[in-house]
């Protein structure tokens, strides 16, 4: 098969240490030159940020975050910045602080450093998101990509085990869908193997030792790996069967996404060789299913959709909803009656071996 | 063990796609909204270069390409440019005419899209490199990076086949020296880990069926990765050692690093567990020494210094001209005794094994 692709390899600074993060910004604020910096933090983060910040001179601090970017928040922030002549922002917290700073970024040119302090994935995309009127609009600008971001796995020691595992997983997810997404290409197939192999090393490590930094590391650097893989791959079917159960019947998102993973992998991988080889080769197993669930059944994962409210009535309408918003690179053809099963498999917790060959 | 790092990833757009350089390029040159093109290329791929131009309007044809890029030739070019008003590079053709468009983005500021005719590997780092008065001169500047690189197999089919396989080995040398060189972190790792399973799945077929494209187009994204990991890792071991064997000896440079690299491997692999692990893993194969070695076979690939021109009256000083060289990264102590066992075994073409265990 030949080998075509177009891949974009977004340019960034990544500086990763624990307990470095004070020392590592400090040293890029003064990389860059910067005179004037504003810190963005929530409240809830203030503590974090102030340590964080400690080698660093700050013109001004902004503590108003609100989640999901409302455009009022963004544009308080945006004349906050201008009126202070801010020439760096930095932003300490997770997806809702880095997203604030990117809207500033997005209108202003200012440059961002990103301090994140969850698995949020955000510091690695040129995705913004702004909510007008509880409508959420998204877009790609490179001027919003932090050219900077900074991981210390110490500042997510405050993330609870069950939040880790979960937002860990749901990096797994972005890895395993990127591998036969709309923009699948072999750089991107190769940085999600590396997150599989992080994340499945350092979860495990999470539940087992909560106060050790060494699986809060290899989980946050997954994290990053998933975001830079799911930012250049797109959604998979994966995302696309996911985003109906939760957009149309509510359910829950980390636990849907854990739960449903297994059965689109156990459905795609038969079909999609190099994937297959890939994930197999990430978790160190013979194949990539057993090495899922070896993890999965570790961390005590969500096992049946059923759990969280979905009803095999719900079953056609997901079914309706979703087929139209296949992608085109779906290794394996789907149709009405294998998509059926595979959501009635996620919503019994049925073996998902069982649609390895329907 | 602690995960610390630093790693700068270089943004840049790469297209790849067999037959598919002239429409990439027309594309791109439309993208970037240039008005005014300047296409360097040799007089020996101008024919190439005039394939690859046939979808766009080109202002100026530069063919005065000379290896090294002496600064003279730089500087014609860059008036060159200057005088015709361009403000967008193209080259099409080897290292030493992607390094002539890089030293006139270095002075100019004109964004470059390169073309690459051969695995040289400079279109992926922002490295530039000027001779004056025979003196090579090298630094480091994000502007000489091209934004772009187009990649088509087709244009390397005029590569014969010794050539692609010794610039493929030395691809190959650069992806495994890079697992323990100075800047090594994950990232680099993992994208030399598939520089790896690339090389090392192109390069047999291309001496299988020279006239083909699918063992091309494996080898030429492996060496575009092995070029992105060593930019980024820097030099280790087997680097220092064959700098010195080409340097101070004069041996051959292809030759001497596909004969001294199974050494260094067999010399560190002990020592550097995951190295270990990530190259076997991407050879396939139960350990790393083998992978290699199998691959080695395969392309009938040089096996000692002694048929080169190198004797053991030499050992004794490359010893001493490498020993302060060796990066304190590399995982194994070298000493002079057991650095003289690796050079000395590399002479005669023993068996590598012997250096796992001394």
């Amino acid at each position: 098969m030949s080998l075509t692709f177009e891949h974009v390899t977004l340019g960034q600074r990544v500086l990763f240490g624990t307990g470095n993060a004070a020392a590592n910004l400090a040293a890029e604020v003064a990389r860059l030159g910067a005179q004037r910096v504003m810190v963005i933090a929530s409240d809830f983060e203030t503590d974090i940020a102030r340590t964080v910040a400690t080698g660093i001179e700050v013109a001004l601090w902004h503590h108003d975050v609100v989640m999901h970017v409302p455009i009022e928040t963004a544009e308080k922030a945006r004349a906050a910045a201008a009126g202070h002549g801010i020439d760096l922002l930095v932003s300490v917290g997770g997806g809702s602080t880095t997203g604030l700073a990117k809207a500033v970024a997005m209108t202003t040119r200012i440059p961002v450093i990103a301090v994140p302090t969850t698995y949020a994935g955000s510091e690695a995309t040129n995705v913004w998101g702004l909510t007008e009127a509880s409508r959420k609009t998204t877009g790609v600008d490179d001027a919003v990509l932090p050219v900077t971001v900074i991981y210390d796995a110490a500042l997510t020691l405050s993330l609870p085990v069950d939040m880790s595992v979960a937002s860990g997983l749901n990096g797994m997810a972005h890895c395993i869908d990127s591998m036969w997404a709309p923009h699948m290409d072999p750089i991107n197939a190769a940085l999600s193997a590396e997150g599989i192999r992080a994340l499945s090393s350092g979860l495990p490590l999470i539940v087992d030792d909560p106060t050790g930094t060494e699986g809060r590391e290899q989980a946050l650097y997954g994290a990053y790996l998933s975001a830079v893989a799911f930012a250049s791959a797109g959604s998979g079917l994966h995302h696309k069967i996911c985003h109906v159960l939760g957009g149309t019947f509510n359910l829950p998102h980390a636990q849907t996404h854990a739960t449903v993973l297994p059965y689109v992998l156990a459905f795609n991988s038969p079909f999609a060789a190099d994937a297959e080889a890939r994930i197999a080769a990430a978790f160190g197993t013979a194949d990539a299913l057993t090495g899922l669930q070896n993890l999965r059944k570790r961390l005590d994962a969500p096992k049946a959709l059923s759990d969280y409210g979905f009803t095999a009535d719900g079953i056609a309408e997901a079914v309706t909803v979703i087929l139209p918003a296949v992608p085109a690179s779906n290794p394996r053809a789907v149709t009405a009656e294998n998509l059926s099963r595979l959501v009635q498999a996620a919503l019994t917790g049925e073996e998902p071996q069982v649609l390895l060959d329907l």
